[in-house]
């Protein structure tokens, strides 16, 4: 994995894929006590930071493996980003999904024509069935996140934060990044190690899902039991990547954890003060700025909101709390 | 009022004003049946385009004037707007508020640290309360719709949607502009006379507060009034501007009504799809594009997301039609 990489998805994403604005609220300044600046990814097509991810993928692809179809396992962000670029690009996409995704990430990954096959969470295992379907059908698999293709599109958005701090005259960051699989995170670290060295990336965790925290103190990949529930449904993965990991492991990365009151808590800031519909695996960067305060030595901390696909139910929830 | 005046505001809001994304989900082209780029002037500062008119009439000011401090009446966006570049450029802000007002406006209004003088919107008139405290303090009254430098600082977001649409290859639209007094769409149509000739504006009301429908087809402004409840704050003027009226009658423009429970509706459509927070009265115009579609002529319809300062009681009402 290198830059080139980055800078040729940035290329083929050219028009298809949105420059996210960098926000900032003097409200949420004052609360971290320091300057916070939100990429704002939820606005992003299809909500999420995952449509570059998939599009640098799909795009990747020779026309003849476009046309026998891509498969890809996902909660619903990486679906829709797949679906989305494999609509636009003429591949047909097959998405196996758990059952319990949030209904928005269902309707919103058929809006873009994908065929859907549900899984259950706690008896079946998806890649199983993902890899059964690209066998059979003679599909190309989309990772997540375990695929030099996905981290590129997500070090776009690490490209686009070099530039947009630097227009503002910003130099050195904590940069803090939701964290599941670490697909976002690794791309956005190789993305500043070339274009912005002074800025160092931070992972954000939910509560039980601290396996990128429990990785980087081992030195190697450690696991975590995925069955406790969490609101944080976009970033519930069970262990660093094999590519990601490594790549986070150099850049000497730190990882916090969250609670899922504070992810409630982050949302209703984003809504309240920059009009942002945050998911809450999208919120937990801002949380972690607002709660490790001290974990963090730069005047300026830039977090990642990395998606908006919540359910109204829960939405409501978070806004019990601004 | 001319171009000159809306690109010299252009050039001293340079580096404190946004420029807000031009946004676009194919699910709501699907429900519109043409084309729909969302100008999200939620995501201005202060939450709403008033950051614009605020910016530009303070700025405006001589330096002994900012010293002697000015004076805005508002039911909370022109507020924000007027107290935040107040703060900035070193002039104390006093904000006449109806005792109504939205809280999360209230607030925003304290937090740029601008003094609030309440008054009852039935048995009080704010304009004699901002006259009586002009004339006392000194204060420059800064209206917040009938005053060239608050129109030309509208008009700034006219030249950005001319801009974007161009680099997006539009030539020609309809523009639908939220519009209570109509400082927005005044500035906006301005701007597109010279910069998008092809580009018309269309105004959106809501119901019972339809002076601009009245007005422009009486061919002199009508008042309405203005005691029906609407959840629509923010443009619940009761009679097009002396300097607005002329504006948007020599450029024909056309006015359309809907209903609260449409601008709920858009609400709720710009939280699915676009992960935006659009208050009441800034989600009129795109309750419009849905409402009125044979009213407009074009492939594409621009609107305004004017702005997204709402509580959450009343946008969890929306979120129950999403």
């Amino acid at each position: 994995m290198n830059i080139e990489q980055i800078q040729a998805a940035a290329e083929r994403a050219s028009g298809h894929i949105r420059r996210t604005p960098l926000l900032e609220s003097p409200a949420i300044n004052a609360l971290a006590g320091r300057r916070v600046m939100v990429k704002a990814e939820c606005l992003q097509h299809t909500g999420s930071f995952k449509a570059r991810g998939g599009w640098a993928s799909v795009s990747a692809l020779s026309p003849e493996a476009r046309k026998r179809g891509v498969c890809a396992m996902s909660s619903g962000n990486h679906a829709q980003g797949v679906a989305r670029a494999a609509q636009f690009l003429g591949a047909p996409a097959t998405i196996v999904m758990p059952k319990d995704a949030p209904q928005s990430k269902i309707d919103g990954t058929r809006s873009w024509g994908a065929d859907i096959v549900f899984y259950d969470r706690a008896t079946e295992d998806r890649i199983v069935i993902a890899q059964e379907l690209t066998q059979a059908q003679g599909f190309s698999l989309i990772p997540p996140y375990d695929h030099p293709e996905t981290i590129a599109g997500q070090g776009t958005c690490g490209l686009e934060i070099a530039e947009q701090a630097a227009e503002l005259g910003i130099e050195t960051a904590d940069v803090v990044v939701c964290a599941g699989g670490g697909g976002l995170a690794s791309g956005i670290a190789l993305a500043l190690e070339a274009k912005a060295p002074s800025m160092r990336v931070h992972l954000a965790e939910p509560e039980h899902y601290d396996d990128w925290g429990l990785s980087l103190k081992a030195g190697q990949p450690q696991s975590v039991d995925i069955s406790t529930p969490s609101i944080c449904d976009a970033i519930l993965s069970p262990a660093p990547g094999t590519l990601t990991f490594p790549i986070l492991q150099a850049h000497e990365a730190k990882a916090h954890v969250v609670t899922d009151k504070d992810a409630l808590s982050a949302m209703a800031l984003y809504f309240k003060h920059l009009k942002l519909v945050v998911e809450p695996g999208g919120a937990v960067a801002l949380a972690t700025a607002l709660k490790h305060k001290d974990q963090f030595t730069q005047d300026t901390v830039i977090v990642t909101a990395s998606g908006g696909n919540v359910d109204p139910d829960l939405f409501s929830k978070a806004l019990e709390l601004s």
